[in-house]
């Protein structure tokens, strides 16, 4: 049987945050190194037309972060961050902020928990919280849903092996 | 002529931001460095009632902080955060948490600009965006207010020398 479980986006009118469900086939521990190993995380993060490339990850509370995603034409798109809070198996915290914005200081903050659900299965829960309801806003018309669904499959088809 | 400048705070009703402006009687550059060097940000910042200790001030890009107030008797409060960006002088933005909670992850994010005004003068504005209004209000409610004005009428004695 092939499942494919569903992310759940929800973003209230007029809120600055957002909030995010998905739940996987596989225990805690294991969805949450697909998330903090960087040989891991570059199998699967990112829509399916873009390679990921990992400039920066001293994945520890009071590190820091910087991704690239690259299309097929070589153009290269940097996010990165600060990370609050690495608490292993449950929690993760940090900043994030997209270098292709026209102009700098629009930053969200992502609150990432791990939980434990009964048959081996996890359940992820991100709360985003951007500068305004407009950041908010656009990160949603970016394509942010479509980038998330295919990245997510690739997760699942990752921790099948 | 003794002039205290006032501190503005903004908190709209069931927003989980808030801002605050201030003006100081010295240049940008002056302004930004009191909040940047260890041994002048512990000269003002806290209520008149706590002293402050830098834990760790990795003030860069990146980095992070844990700065600890302490009272009369010797008690400890800390608080810490990773720190997402350090433009100097200009902007800083970075995360923030109080130790003292009865739970970890309730997190805000700050972003500080610092703007230069004529006549040598500086306007700093910090938005304060916190995981839900009930963490903001708890914040407000907490004696935030009384707290700063302290601290920047100790800032304002400061920047005169």
């Amino acid at each position: 049987m092939i499942t494919t479980n569903e992310t759940k986006i929800v973003a209230k009118p007029g809120h600055q945050d957002l909030f995010i469900e998905r739940e996987f086939e596989a225990p805690r521990d294991l969805v949450f190194r697909a998330f903090s190993e960087p040989d891991l995380l570059v199998q699967w993060l990112g829509p399916d037309n873009l390679t990921m490339e990992i400039d920066k990850f001293d994945n520890r509370s009071g590190g820091s972060y910087r991704f690239v995603h690259i299309d097929e034409r070589g153009n290269r798109y940097g996010f990165n961050g600060a990370i609050h809070e690495v608490a292993p198996p449950e929690r993760v915290i940090r900043t994030f902020e997209f270098e292709g914005l026209p102009e700098r200081g629009h930053v969200a903050m992502e609150i990432a928990l791990f939980e434990v659900l009964p048959h081996e299965r996890t359940r992820l829960k991100i709360q985003s919280i951007f500068k305004s309801v407009e950041d908010r806003d656009g990160m949603i018309a970016s394509g942010m849903e479509r980038g998330m669904n295919q990245s997510y499959a690739k997760l699942d088809e990752l921790l099948k092996k």
